[in-house]
Parts: structure tokens; sequence; C-alpha cells
């Protein structure tokens, strides 16, 4: 059979870079590790920032843009008050290029007294205005978040999923109580279960990540997980409840009602444009990419059939018109976004790279639909009919005042559907002991597994540490511990205690 | 008189810091040189980058993303190809810390191999992707834009005007001729012309630059030019038609229809978050700021009068449904943007702080206006009656049905009309030799005086840097030369030559 990709999904890392540069999401850059987001894999991110914002800001949360330099003393004073601090960042020495023996370099005289770094992330520089901002118990809650890019250095860089730049949105809150701060950390990863499920059609579970797996500096850190094609797990988004260690460290108090200095509870949670990549990974086929309609940048393309004749115009005048339509109609509670292609390239090749790129419908309009009213087009989330490709025929009239709207809402869920699906056949339980778990990720370490679901002590410290290693040999890590658990529970697998919690086990981007 | 501010417009650069400083725009940080953008600051970013943004989609752009490292190698290869270059730029040369000697260091250890340089501007990066996008004619015109921060170190910085980081959009275009590429060029002139005076209601003359202040490499460079409220210069967004210059050193070259390899025309064009400094020096009183509607964050406000007494629960619910149905309302083509402030502060504090915000209209709804279906309101625009704040009633009904849109539709225009008349009464025709200009310019430096306009011979090279310095010791620059010029023209006031253009001259940010 004919596929528009030259790779299918059992090559599933093959796979995955063919989908991104075929369907003209992101590039590689001549900076290591660095991507180019292109036009339609930027659109997909505009989607999915438009609709998180509206989300983030309809819970209370007001946007600020923070520098991206930090001084180095205020990582340093971080990484005095946490352990497990990482130490792989973007270092700015210099503030002046200067030509010296005709070679471009940095100036010797222009290096910086105190050296700045590339935000990892903004928990240090906007604690810092907290410090400032935050007075009195008035002033709180402190609801912030910003969207920035921030640089993380990366040995193994994979597009989306691991770059040594990325995209994210992140959240900072200050609190009066700890109740107040755990609720707050509870909401957004609420929001972002919500926005995953509902928007992206990614099902997810939603937990709290053991101790060794917290943001270091965490009380608690919670994550939603999503299952990709290959069984294995994507941390889509994390909340953290940070206490008040980051507000003693960076001097965050407020006066309450009495008086009393108190520091504040603070928190932080966020997602990234890995999220990206885990739309493709959950949703993409053999023919590449499928696009959530709601995420879609264009939910439905007309390709009009041109063949150099007379009646090109007519064709053209129809398929306008056609679009001009369908842009007047609403869905997902805005406006539906059609495009009529007009590159100057073949139908045939237009088909197919809207087939690659997931455009959730596809029309192909040639001389006969427009004389007779029709519409034809492709369902990208069920594209063939056995080998074929199918199209289905009805009457422009019937298509714009009812399949378009309908059919978009049926592609959304029917996406989140069979991910659903196959996320809830691929969580095992029943596994009790060590040996079973070998017994069950041994072989092919890249044949879908999917998760186990086992019961445990919650062990901490050294005792942890020896769980982890444990999994670490078989590439494991622990998922998180999902939010819904069971009313009792088997002895831990690890320590043969008594179990107090399930969590989830699997291999991982 | 009782001012919301303790500066009035007369020191301009400390009420322009108190203006910033207390309508809650922006404030330093930590990073010199680096700003950090508070909610009602970065509010009126949005709500500027959201229409753009939509204009310059409208016009068959699309966003991408590039990464904001450069290496050091692509911006030797342009500084050789560019005169002018400017090179105070923040220079990334070590990937990790660590901590020696208790320390904690750029570890030398992670020294890059090659330099990175935090983009100033995104040419060179971009020029290098369009070099292998760009194939066939059919590829052309490519037309892409980006939202990003840059990095230009400043010696001198000044919130919003001149920042070591700010946030932009930069345009970047490729062309199969030069006749489309100057098109393109002339377009977004227009577009940045068309939104600045219609959404940020800010007055300009648009216009080319002379020789001596073109972007380096570029052909020839427009600006948009607006006046402050002190009669200097804000260039507030450029459009550079760059020629093949740039084309030719990243390798940008097309097929055409024959087959023969030609070098592409390109362009670059952007605005940044200087244009916030520009509608703060525009439309700003001694009061504090005055926002145009169309970009405010929170076209109304509404203040409840609460007393803790019993009645205050009626007045919040009568508030509460006053924002519910101003929020059902549509102005500029969009949902209105209504606020019930509900901060735990006095009703007065509250009032002054959206005066000092310079939110359009500001409502203090008592327990009176509650009991009989009224209104009572404050123009931010025309806030006084000689000394005395001015505060107008009307019903409920007549403000809803009628008031509310057409008072924001009148701010906005009025704003516009009160900077338009000021910028068309201070451009100064009929100075016609240099006595004249320095007589002009002559006295206290920080006196009003507006622009001259002049007639030149348009002089190159050496005879053009004389002008330069000629102006230099007055502190002056050329603006620009505008597009609408007369038929004929008097004697260069600089050469003595016969004249070809006439340029404006003041004084600038």
């Amino acid at each position: 059979m004919q596929r528009a990709l030259n790779v299918d999904r059992s090559r599933f890392a093959d796979w995955y870079q063919a989908v991104v540069r075929d369907a003209d999401m992101a590039e590689t850059s001549p900076v290591r590790g660095a991507m180019v987001i292109k036009p339609w894999g930027y659109g997909v991110w505009e989607q999915l920032q438009q609709e998180l914002d509206r989300r983030i800001k309809a819970t209370g949360h007001e946007n600020c843009y923070f520098p991206m330099f930090i001084p180095l003393s205020f990582i340093a004073k971080e990484a005095e008050h946490v352990d497990g601090f990482a130490k792989e960042m973007a270092v700015v020495t210099h503030h002046r290029l200067k030509n010296i023996d005709g070679k471009l370099v940095p100036d010797p005289a222009a290096q910086l007294e105190e050296p700045l770094v590339v935000r990892p992330t903004s928990e240090t520089i906007i604690g810092d205005a907290f410090s400032r901002w935050v007075r009195s118990h008035r002033d709180l809650p402190l609801l912030i978040n910003q969207w920035a890019n921030v640089v993380r250095w990366e040995m193994r860089p994979r597009l989306f999923l691991r770059t040594t730049e990325f995209l994210w949105q992140e959240g900072h809150t200050a609190h009066a109580s700890q109740e107040e701060a755990v609720e707050e950390t509870m909401k957004m990863l609420e929001v972002y279960r919500s926005f995953a499920e509902d928007w992206l059609a990614l099902p997810v579970i939603a937990g709290e990540k053991p101790e060794n797996e917290r943001f270091p500096g965490a009380e608690a850190t919670y994550s939603i997980e999503a299952m990709m094609q290959d069984g294995k797990a994507l941390q889509a988004g994390t909340s953290h409840f940070l206490g008040t260690l980051f507000a003693e460290a960076q001097n965050i108090k407020f006066q309450d009602d009495v008086g009393t200095l108190t520091f504040c509870n603070t928190t932080s949670w966020g997602v990234s444009t890995r999220l990206i990549g885990g739309v493709i990974m959950t949703h993409g086929d053999d023919d590449g990419l499928r696009l959530p309609p709601a995420i879609a940048p264009r939910q439905i393309v007309v390709v009009p059939m041109l063949r150099d004749k007379p009646e090109d115009a007519e064709v053209l005048a129809y398929c306008e018109s056609l679009v001009a339509a369908l842009s007047g109609l609403s869905v997902f509670g805005q406006p539906l976004r059609a495009l009529l292609d007009t590159k100057k390239i073949k139908s045939a090749e237009k088909r197919w790279n809207w087939v690659r790129r997931g455009a959730p419908l596809i029309l192909e309009i040639g001389p006969r639909d427009a004389a007779g009213g029709n519409v034809t087009f492709m369902r990208r989330d069920s594209l063939r009919d056995g080998d074929k490709v199918k199209s289905i025929a009805c009457s422009r009239a019937e298509f714009l005042e009812e399949k378009a709207v309908q059919l978009l809402a049926e592609i959304q869920h029917g996406l989140y559907a069979e991910a659903k699906a196959r996320l809830d056949a691929n969580i095992i339980s029943g596994v009790t002991d060590w040996a079973g778990v070998e017994a069950y990720f041994s072989g092919d370490e890249d044949a879908f597994k999917g998760w186990l679901k086992v019961s445990w002590s919650r062990p901490s410290g050294a005792e942890l540490d020896a769980v982890e290693q444990k999994l670490k040999g078989l590439k494991l890590t622990i998922r998180n511990a999902p939010l819904s658990q069971p009313d009792s529970f088997a002895p831990c697998l690890f320590t043969g205690k008594p179990g107090v919690e399930e969590i989830l086990i699997g291999r991982a981007y």
C-alpha cells in the first residue's frame, strides 16, 4: 500500500522524525539542540497557547514578563537551598564582540562582572520581584503567569520533546497559607488535565510524582502523564507545591491581619512545546500527523482540482465562496478556520501535503462538484477504506449547514476516544512482585509495553533510591501516583511492607 | 491642585518614570537594563500584539519561531558584508555551571567551541533557513514573522524605550523581484502607520530614513515617527528593503521559470515594546497614563463604594450585574473588557489607581446608584473640570444601551485628535538656512521644540557625514523624508544645491 510517509510506526523513533519533518512542523537548526518551529508547527502552538492562556486567565492569573537573564548570584543562592539543582545552563559572560586580528571574538574588555544565566525556569527572578510586591495579606494571593523561552542544555536533543531552547508558560503564585497554595497546585493540575483532554484530545493520568522525581526544592510535584503509541509515557505538564522553602530563600513575607511577618507558601506550574510532541506521538498514523480539530491551524482545507482549462475559473469561484461560507461558521466556540490552497503545485501533491500535516477535513473540489453544487471530502481521522483513500460526497448545503461542524466535533471526540481506549487497555494491574516486573518488561526494549500499576509503601530516602536503581536497570521510572486511588492496597512490590498507594511505572520520554 | 502623580510634565523625564511606576506598567530588575513588565503593562502589550498579529496575518504572513542563539560565525559573516554593524551583544560562552572552591562559576570544561550570540535581530538565522526553504519561484514570496525577545546591550537603559532585552515582532520576507520586495516594504510600513494611528491613537509620519540612519546593509529603511509631548521624536517602527545583499551573504537563491538561479530580494520590518513608551509619552497627563480604549486591558472599571454596611451586598450585586452586562457588549470589533475591582482597599485608593493606570472609563457605584438604577462615571480623557474631578451620572439603561460603547469610541478618537493637532502644529516649515536652525533650537535643550521640515539635496557619503555632524552639535537628527512630498523644493538648507526632498529634523529618543 502507498503511504504518505516512507516509514511506519513499527520504527517509532524514525517515524516520529519523519512526521515532524513531512508535516512541516519543525526542523533542526545550526544551533545544536535548538529547533526552528515552522509555520504549521507554530500554528499549532498558537492554538494551544490561546486556549490555555484563556483558561489560566479564567482562573484569576495575570500575565507578566520577566528578564530572561538571571544573575549568577541568584542561581547560587538557590543552589544552596536546593539539592539536585541542575547546572546545565547557558551562561552569558560578555556583552560585546570585537574584531581582534581579523577575527570576531568576545571582547575581553567587555567581560561581565557577574555572569548571567539564561533562564532555565524563573523561580529566582520572579521570587525576587515577589519579595518587593508582597507586603500585606491584602496583596495575596499573587497569581502570575508568563509565556517565555527557556534554555536547558540538552545532550540528546529531540525536536519538541527535548530541545535546548523551548517555549513554555510558567505560573508562579504566592499565598498566605499552605492550604491555599496546595489548593492552587491542584487547581492548575486540573486545568492542565482538562485542557490536555478537551483540547489536545490527549488522555492523561494526573497524579503525584514520587519524592525522587520532584522539582528540586518542591514539597510536592504533580504531573499529567500521557501514553504515546509506543507505550511510553510523556510527562506533559507539572504543578509544584513549593511550601515556604523558596519564600525563605527569597524573603517573600507578608504581614498578616494582626501584624505578624510570615513567609508565603508558593507554587509553580508549567507546560511547554513538548505538548506538541505528545500530540504527534498520540494521534499520528502511518500517513503522517492527525491533528485534533481544536488545535489544527486550519480545520478544513479546500483543494481546487484545476486543469489549466477554462472551467478552472468556475471551480475557483465555487471554492472561494465555499471557504467564505465555512469561515462564517463557528466550532468549539470560535470561528471555523478554513483555507483555500491556491499554491501553484499539482492537486495530488496538495492532497498529500495536507494528509501529512493532519488537516482534519480535506476537500477536493472539481468541475463536477462546482457544477452540481456538491462537496467531496476526506476525513483525516479515518482516511482509508482498506488501502484506498475514502472520499465522501454530499451537497454543499448539507456540508455547510450540518456536516462541517458536526464532523469536526466527531473527529475531536474520536481521536480522544481512540487514545483513551489505548491508555485504559495498557495500564496493567496484577503484577505483585519484582520478578513479574522483570518478566513483563523483558525482551525488545522498543516493544509496546504500556505501564504497570503496582502497590507500594511509599519508601523514602535510601529505600527509595534502591527502588529507583532497580527500576533503572530495566530503563523504567515511576510516572506518578494517580490522584484516584483504591480503598485498600496489596503489599509493596518493592519492600514487602504494607502498601499505601498505587503508582504507575513504565518507560518514558 | 491635588494631582495623582507627584511630578508633572514640565519635568518630562521624571514624569515619564513616575507614570511607568505609578501606572504599574514596568519596573527595573536586578539585571541591568532589563525590565520587569508588570500585569497592566503586559496587558497593554497583549492588546497591541493581538491586533498587530491579526494585521500581519491578514497581509499573508505566517508566524514561526527561530532559535534565539546565533552562532558567532553567522554574525561574523554578516559583519563582513555590512558596514556599521553594532557589536553590543550578549555572548554565551559556557553551557554549565560548576561549584569550584565553594563558588558557582561557569565550568571551564563546558566552554563552547563556538560562542553563541543572543539574537539582537534574526536576519542571519532566518536567512539560513530561507536558503534551505527557497528552491523555486513557486516557493516565493516567503512571508514570515516571529514574536520574540531580543537583546542589545544598552549603556543608558530606559524602561520600554531602550532596554537590554525587549519584546518585538520581526518580519522577514524573500521575493522573486526587486519590485515585489519594495512593494512589501511599503505595505508593511503602511500596516505600521495605520495600526499606530487607528489602534494606538498615535499619529505618525511615515517616510524614508536618510542613508546614514539605514539599517546596516539595507538599500532603504523606512520609519514611522511619532511626536512625544516634549516635542521629541520617537521612531516607532521600521521597514527595510534589503535588496539582494543579505540573500548573497546567505545564499538565498531561486530557480526562475526558465531555470536560471537568481538571488532573492529580501525585506525585514519590526516594532517593539518601545511602542508602549510612545503611548505613555503621547497620551499621559499630569494625573498619569491615559490609555486609548482599543489597547486598554480594561476599558471600563467599576469601583463599588462599600462602607462595611448591610447595603454593601446590594451595591456589589448591582455592580456584578453591570459588569456582566458590559462584558456582553462589543467595541472595536471585540468583546468589551470590563472589570469589577473587588480588592480590599479603600474606594478612593481604587479610583486613583485606575486614574494613574489610565482606564478609559471609571465607574463609582454607591448605594444611591444601586437603588436608583444609575451609573456615575469619570472619563479619563477629560478627568477634570478646572481642578475638580468630573463625575457624570446617567441611567444604567442609557449607559449600557448607548453611552458605554459611544464614549469609548469618542475617547479613542479624542486622544488621536489631540495628538494629531499637536503633531501638525509642531512641524515647522519656513526655516531655510543653518542660522535659522541654530536659532530655532537654541536655548533650553528640554524646551518643547517639535520638528523642522526643511528642504535638502539628499547628500550622500562625506557630504552627508558633514550634515550629520552639524546636526549632532545641536543634538538633532534627521527623522525621515515623509512619503508625501511637495512638487517643488527650496534650495538645500545644508549644501545650497537644488532641493530634491523635504526632511524632518528634531531631537529624538
